[in-house]
């Protein structure tokens, strides 16, 4: 636990996600596989909170992040989400749409690499998370859809219209957001959404692979890596290189830094501690 | 008409472009094919004044830009406009070029997705036009060329050292705008340039059928999406989600996503109003 | 020589580079062939003080970057840098990682296009030397590897999670920061980090023969081109439309557009003069 933890208590059970730790791995398995992991508000509300905890536990070297069953995450569910929320007045509309961002800005800003293991369908608020991880480890059959048009809403659905343009272009950007339409593996992967294929019935284990290179790993060197990568995406050039030489003169004080000059004159391989 | 009208007359004739309108759908079309559509100075004024006109009527839903003859557009017309602002003091100079990039701002801005229906040649101008439009509709023979330094001018007109990197990515934007050399449909359809290619002669065929769709859609989403789009490439992160929950939470009060939850209950097609 | 030169001399003996001129264009070896041309703090120091110095003294219209022998670059020497710096205090470390930020920096911001010439490997420092270079022209057997997390530092050296995302998009910079491993040229080609693929052996001549068609050219249409890339990236839509509307005003009064317009109406090619 770190240090920098105060009153607040440890959630003992997240009652709308399967959590399972490991060994500095935490999967974290949306888990309604009856209706293909549609969203609800508790799943939304339970995110948006597991995450800033995990930043404080010091047990989580990286997160994957998965869907049991048939497919990823169906996005929203129809009755409970879009049913309520036709209900809702303008607070909680807001307030509803302010806790999904949560989520997104959650995984861009936790401390440690997110992966997101996709077979099936990754729909509306489900392919914002898994464009909101890191990486996306993707099976050949599954596919996206930013289907939110197709709801009536706006395809900047939880920063998406932030986040897809910086992965994959304005062009294509405009197009799934605009249109909706399903983005099958092939197509994803040619136009830079996927960080790794896999063969169906493979996400998984090539996540939990690749989760397991990252635990072993030199922990602090990723997690500035994905907190300069998030920020730099919003500050200009100039401050970025300053930020970079802060942040690097910093890690070249580092444990890891040390061990790996140790290892390569010992010619041995490094052990990272992660510090 | 919008109440939001005021004083201003509405254009009755476009001089310098063909303009038809057909149930929601503005077709826009540069005709002066014995030039290949070379842009005029009229071109650019009734450019830049059309498309906050239209944004104001009411009736346009979806634009679509196409050409006349033999290609889309040669760009700026060698004699009238280079062959002129030789002639022209540094305020002239200025003011045309502000009036180019305000061509550009409007079809960014404008409150409806443009389509750029693309076939022989989007050069100079022409193919910042092309690059700022939310689809590009390309023929397999066509070919983009950004040829500014071909004529002693900088790659960077009227926002292109803007677009194209946030659309190709800044390798491809580079080596385009500094070598202003021909890109073919193929190559631009590799770097992320093309929405869809079309089959020789069928762009504007395949632009009418998507601005059809479009037209027939839920209008408030599209402006909304396109709106964020073009708002989310200058915004952080953090600012991206907070304009994201609040513009989703005003749709979410809007008849078409109600009419959707109602459609998707009743298990019939929805039928959108757009607002 | 400019005539907004002052008091300070011109470096006369670059001692950690070779640098050739010839015509316009200059050639700047890394020359460390024994060592995989591994940057020592001499070679940092020379790229930073280097490139403002041949802006200021006129001769240089485009820069070449290569490297002596079996690859590119190899990144910053282990026994060297690594070793040094971990004999190193706080202040020291960060003025180390300014220096070669400012290289990057450098390379973005002076007036002339830099191709790098890459051949065999371009690790770590290395491959983000190439990845500011405007032109990326590269063998087919090359290689780049930002190895910096190998190292147990930050995938983010010198603006490299600032520039990556921009050049591939954010979801392959990701992969490519926080793994560090070897992207080879085809895949580097397919996601946009490669200009211009050649042959083996032929990255220099291929080079060369850019510079040549680039120093031929209109030098000052280039020198604006590069400069409002690299600003533009920075800078919100109307910003940028503004900016090109003044630099095109004033690009519209060189004697090269004036030029281009005379060889046009004249039918004859136009003699470029650079200004």
């Amino acid at each position: 636990m770190s240090p920098m933890r105060g009153s607040a208590t440890i959630t003992e059970e997240w009652r709308h996600l399967r959590v399972e730790r490991a060994d500095g791995v935490t999967t974290v398995t949306l888990d309604r596989p009856d209706r293909l992991n549609a969203l609800t508000f508790g799943a939304y509300a339970d995110l948006r909170d597991l995450l800033p905890e995990l930043a404080q536990d010091g047990r989580t070297r990286v997160l994957v992040l998965g869907g049991e069953g048939r497919g990823f995450c169906s996005g929203g569910d129809v009755d409970e989400i879009i049913g309520a929320t036709l209900a809702m007045g303008a607070g909680e509309l807001l307030e509803f749409n302010r806790m999904t961002g949560q989520v997104v800005r959650a995984l861009r800003e936790c401390p440690f690499p997110v992966i997101a293991a996709v077979h099936g369908v990754a729909a509306g608020a489900g392919a914002v998370l898994a464009l909101a991880c890191d990486f996306r480890i993707v099976e050949r059959s599954a596919r996206f859809a930013f289907l939110f048009t197709k709801v009536g809403l706006a395809g900047a659905d939880m920063g998406a219209a932030y986040l897809l343009p910086r992965v994959v272009g304005l062009g294509h950007a405009t197009r799934l957001l605009m249109l909706g339409e399903p983005v099958y593996a092939a197509e994803a992967e040619r136009i830079g959404l996927v960080s790794e294929l896999a063969d169906d019935g493979q996400a998984a284990t090539a996540s939990a692979a690749l989760a397991r290179r990252l635990a072993d790993g030199p922990a602090l060197a990723y997690r500035q890596t994905k907190a300069l990568l998030t920020a730099e995406l919003d500050m200009p050039l100039g401050a970025a290189v300053e930020m970079d030489a802060a942040a690097q003169a910093l890690l070249m004080t580092s444990a890891d830094y040390a061990e790996f000059h140790a290892a390569f004159t010992g010619k041995r391989p490094p052990k990272w501690e992660g510090r």
